[in-house]
């Protein structure tokens, strides 16, 4: 082939941590095919010699075992292989190695200055508690639901968690635009109650509905949402895409914070030979595209996630990283009062404790929501009783 | 609660298959909490009596065990939950449960009728074939690369695949728009170098660049992309979201064929307890979402589906379902001339080889496309050479 021209590429690189299964050699075989098949995607005999071979492909920087009898390779890549494009920084980092077993996304490591062109959260964790008021504690997060109940029976229920203290309340990630409960409905349903509550009690609740909708319908609905007096949004980025989420955070004109759902990205973590860790995925991965707080089903309830993986999701939203504002970790499915002595002692302060049923079985639910706070802000009250 | 208007539902409903590990009791456990959490996501003391329960909640229709030893659960869904969106079905089919080790889902089963609000693939595999002027044979695709090369580089190779007879010419999935080789540049040069050597053969090789880009920008793309001559589209859902696929393929002002790539999807298969089946993530996703043909690893190349993996894809992608067309099954990933006989026996005519390497291996390229041509009109030729 001819003189090429010079690649337009800076030098700066960035280092993504794989953990890899199997004997050292197959590991280190693994480190090696991650550098092409993320890159080049050709075998080496067709790697062109010269600023490709020496820039593109990725590089293996470190490598050695793990405590858990398996490796980690740490690999940089090019920063401009990602394009300034998240799906494609996604590609970068995870792509078709997704397709080999034994290869899990462990950790992103971003030099400062790196991919200054995603904004990250816009609010982030301090910046959201400005806006609730709620400088210091633990908030507390509700969900309206079930799927079926009609705009006023829901604006009802935001009506009364309102009423009982609540910071957020969000739509269940399954509200959507349903026949029997239309978005455009719904959304200013809801958030005339929390306000109407807001002004009984002086309080500053959020409503953040669901804005995970069709490609392109998202902005519109966020749009929507914001002049019907929606506080936050939540979208589900395993269903919509990440970049929809970043195109939310990102827009001027809606500016309101975000929750992450966990809809569709269990399969990225069960298996933990493969996919990709739960402190990337539920930490590092909102983060990168802006959410200001990232949900996930908390250990001992309903889903399988272990104290320790939920501790790493934690970390994850409040290390330092690059120029990416810390977010809130907000831990359910089945949140009750009687484990807020652990649940606190793992999350701290730092943290939005999302509660749906615990909230639901008592008769009185303004009281229920009461009862809570009150525990949360001092959660041995009550240890023994 | 007062009395409820009466739900907006048909009484249709759609069945999603799942396979279910464990104890029978557990599985059927698991059957039990899928009907729950993909719908109300609330314990059943929370659930309203009356139309919610009758309608809302998911149903275990059938339950019984497989020879793999573990169950089978079909379980049906009123279509209204999914809402006319494709976001809000794939919540449905697998959203919360993805999270929920020991629950994969099988196989979709949709009446006659349903989700007519997505149109499916615009060409299928019979529309596609009907571009290419190739009514019977196997096609051969051929992949633009490696990233790093400029887009004259691209344009080049991309000359030499056409007169070499390749059918379809797609950008790698990794080239997106890099500085060192941006989208506006690349797209017009390779669809110019494409319709030369069209012109010289009289053929009909279609070039499809990587539309996969940014939220919002990936229509733009494909306009761009048609006005530079594309004749074709490669996307991949794994990073944009499957809607960004339906939005381009449902777009009149595009309508170019449409190639899924499996970018970032391997987690959904990887682990054969979890996640979704081969079947219904590459041959039943792409078709709701409107691809004309869908790109996965083959057997027997660097990746690790097994025949039978590779079998249920190519199954998936042609059997009927409701009013989706057939589309084409893309094995790719390490396709070689001696293997041809194996892979012609598996897939028969109705597929697109996907090679690179094998055609970048010898000193001629055009005659090395040649060669696979004739081979795959013909398999068995040179078989003992």
């Amino acid at each position: 082939m001819a003189a090429r021209r010079p690649l337009a590429v800076s030098g700066t690189r960035f280092t993504v941590r794989y953990h890899l299964s199997g004997t050292e050699a197959e590991a280190r075989e693994a480190a090696e095919a991650i550098c092409y098949e993320q890159t080049v995607e050709v075998p080496d005999a067709v790697v062109p010699a010269g600023d490709i071979r020496e820039h593109i492909l990725g590089r293996v920087e470190q490598f050695g075992p793990l405590a858990s009898g398996s490796f980690e390779a740490a690999i940089s890549f090019a920063v401009e292989i990602a394009g300034r494009e998240l799906p494609q920084l996604l590609n970068v980092l995870y792509g078709n190695i997704s397709i080999k077993p034994g290869v899990r996304l462990a950790r992103l490591e971003l030099p400062a200055g790196a991919f200054s062109w995603l904004k990250g959260p816009r609010f982030g964790a301090a910046g959201l508690r400005e806006r609730l008021g709620a400088p210091s504690r633990p908030l507390l997060c509700a969900p309206l639901k079930p799927m079926g109940l009609s705009p006023t029976e829901l604006a009802d229920l935001a009506y009364q968690f309102a009423l009982g203290g609540v910071d957020i309340i969000k739509d269940d990630h399954g509200l959507a635009d349903q026949p029997f409960c239309p978005f455009q409905e719904r959304v200013p349903r809801c958030a005339d109650a929390a306000a109407r509550a807001n002004q009984e009690t002086g309080g500053r609740c959020l409503y953040a509905p669901n804005v995970t909708a069709q490609a392109g319908a998202t902005v519109s609905r966020s749009l929507f949402a914001k002049r019907a007096g929606a506080g936050g949004l939540l979208i589900s980025p395993g269903l919509t895409g990440w970049d929809t989420l970043r195109e939310i955070a990102d827009d001027d004109r809606i500016g309101l914070p975000i929750l992450s759902h966990p809809a569709l990205l269990g399969s990225f973590v069960t298996d933990r030979r493969n996919g990709i860790s739960h402190g990337a995925l539920f930490g590092q991965f909102p983060r990168l595209a802006g959410a200001d707080a990232t949900i996930f089903p908390s250990f001992g309830g309903r889903f399988s996630f272990t104290r320790a993986d939920c501790c790493s999701i934690a970390e994850s939203t409040g290390e330092p990283m690059a120029h990416f504002r810390p977010i809130f970790p907000v831990p359910g499915g089945g949140i009750s009062l009687d484990r807020l002595p652990e649940l606190c002692e793992l999350y701290g302060s730092e943290v939005i404790f999302l509660v749906g049923g615990a909230l639901r079985q008592g008769s009185d639910l303004i009281e229920s929501c009461r009862t809570f706070l009150r525990r949360v802000a001092d959660p041995t009250i009550g240890r023994l009783s």
